[in-house]
């Protein structure tokens, strides 16, 4: 299944819960809006474009659990369900995205009746999560060309088919390469502090059957120093118009090192998280998540710090467009300067 | 009590377990050779300058425990000693100068008796100990100066009394600049795979009621990007005669990063940590420690990694001088270029 469905028995969203991998592949249904926002806040549910698509299952069951009867009643229970999902997680774009592209199209097919809106909500979110894995299976075949056979990648955190709907981002362009014969090997940054390079990356390789090693965040440089690596393939959760990228924490300092051993850097994403209201990366607001998924750690049974210790937890950071090789969208891989490619991209990507 | 101690009662060498923290203080004796290198392999004691003041220890122990009655057969079982202790660990070099300089030591002492070879193996043991404490009490005063009331600092690992024997190198900085009233909040790396500085440093930190916060090793560039770090400190296992440091694994990312932020960063360690015989880095061998260090966690109760995942963990990393702002030894603060330097303080210390 997909990391995110529309279950029309309940009516509920049924998502993948994240949070049990590797140990187990666990279902949920999510029968509230309130229980959809939790599980995006809760990161039951992670990945920019998978988040967009279970916002946007949360308004059709809004809309689908709603009793109110009349038409502007309706609307109104519906924006306030959209501020309830918007608010879950700030960095991700796509959240945002999906929420106002399937408004827009329900208002401008003017749907006559409650029973009528209910309907247009669920085709919208629908075809938008469809649109997405669309998408990624065509950034896998803009990107597979930049993988060679026998060339070693490192990957941060999780672009699979559970952080993107189905198929993957910047691991489908892992996929696409290996589904065309080429022998690949990813280095897998964990990815501290909730290790879904680890747990997830590592995970869906290993469905695949995709060779790979786990490395802490830390160890990448190392093996890029060494000139064993010839590319870094990572997601994003917002990029601005100048072409920076936010994206999961650890991303900033994979690029450094990956731009001082001039290996080449690549940043994928679908033109869904590009955001072209932000003009730099200094201007995407970056999360900041509790303390404890720092510090709510065991190693060898040992807590991981004293008792009364705090901690700092940005999950994000911003990559500068100049240290980036290339932007690869389902539009096309981009090279610097990427702004007018990006406008470019984005207007067809909303068209589309 | 120190990291590393001679126990007359038994004799045995007592070290502090540093596994068990920072959930007790639990002392080990360790009463024969084997025990000493066991302890150093498996990170029981860890931090270059301990590491090498346990090793010492281990062969006034092995003169203490021998029952070879004639003196050519005592000097015969300690080489055999030496060579165990020295083959615990590859990386930090205090392990192989500790090893070197008691021996020569003693031969230059020329014991008439076994008694005598036991006795002056136990003092040059010893004196090594306390020389790194005082080396350590130096390198204090002679870095305090780089900080500034008020400054935030970036800390890699844990370079504390634990792993210096008492008092610490580049924490023994931050200590010393504490005691003269400067006040410094410390962003503490976790330091992945096994947590040094979220088990040890916050620890120390919290002993000595230095201000201080946990981050993942991932986000130390954001905090730099930022502004809001003044200046980033770490230890070294072993430096080359040109400068480039091989310390735990992280630090070259984290040098990548304060230096794309021009922040300053310093390299501190006794001149023991100077190895001479390595031109640069690239010469300098690094540990690969067991994927158990990695794989073996647990985020949530939830394991970290699918079965049979494989990791590769290199436990230190090198960091071209390039990338050093100034080196910190207890003969002075270092700027570049560094190797003149580095053979006169290496020269002076070997000396003392």
């Amino acid at each position: 299944m997909r990391a995110v469905e529309w279950n029309p028995i309940g009516p509920s969203v049924r998502v993948i819960d994240q949070r049990q991998l590797p140990a187990r592949v666990e279902c949920i249904d999510l029968s509230t809006v309130d229980d959809v926002a939790k599980a995006i806040s809760g990161m039951t549910v992670r990945g920019a474009p998978t988040i967009g698509a279970t916002a946007g299952f949360g308004l059709a069951l809004a809309a689908h659990t709603s009793d109110v009867v009349d038409l502007s009643g309706l609307w109104e229970e519906m924006a306030r369900a959209a501020r309830r999902l918007q608010a879950a997680r700030p960095t991700a774009i796509n959240l945002a995205w999906a929420l106002e592209r399937i408004t827009r199209r329900v208002r401008e097919v003017a749907p006559a009746s409650g029973g009528a809106a209910q309907a247009a909500f669920l085709h919208q979110a629908q075809r938008l999560a469809d649109d997405e894995v669309a998408r990624n299976r065509r950034i896998g075949l803009q990107g597979a060309a930049l993988l060679n056979d026998g060339d070693t990648l490192i990957h941060h955190c999780h672009t699979g088919g559970l952080a993107a709907v189905d198929y993957g981002t910047a691991l489908g362009i892992v996929r696409a390469a290996h589904e065309q014969g080429k022998r690949l090997h990813v280095l897998v940054d964990e990815t501290r502090p909730r290790l879904q390079g680890s747990r997830l990356t590592a995970w869906e390789l290993q469905q695949l059957g995709i060779s790979f090693e786990i490395i802490t965040d830390s160890a990448a440089g190392t093996f890029l120093r060494r000139g064993e690596v010839q590319a870094v393939l990572v997601g994003a959760d917002r990029v601005a118009a100048n072409g920076d990228v936010a994206n999961k924490i650890g991303t900033y300092m994979l690029a450094l090192a990956a731009s001082a051993s001039r290996v080449p850097f690549y940043a994928v994403f679908p033109t869904s998280t590009v955001d072209l209201g932000c003009p730099d990366g200094d201007t995407i607001p970056i999360e900041d998540r509790p303390a404890e998924e720092i510090l709510a750690l065991s190693i060898d049974g040992q807590p991981a710090a004293p008792a009364g210790s705090r901690a700092r937890n940005p999950a994000f950071d911003v990559t500068p467009h100049a240290l980036i090789t290339a932007l690869v969208t389902e539009a096309g891989v981009y090279l610097p300067p990427f702004d007018a490619a990006l406008r470019r991209a984005t207007q067809e990507g909303m068209s589309a």
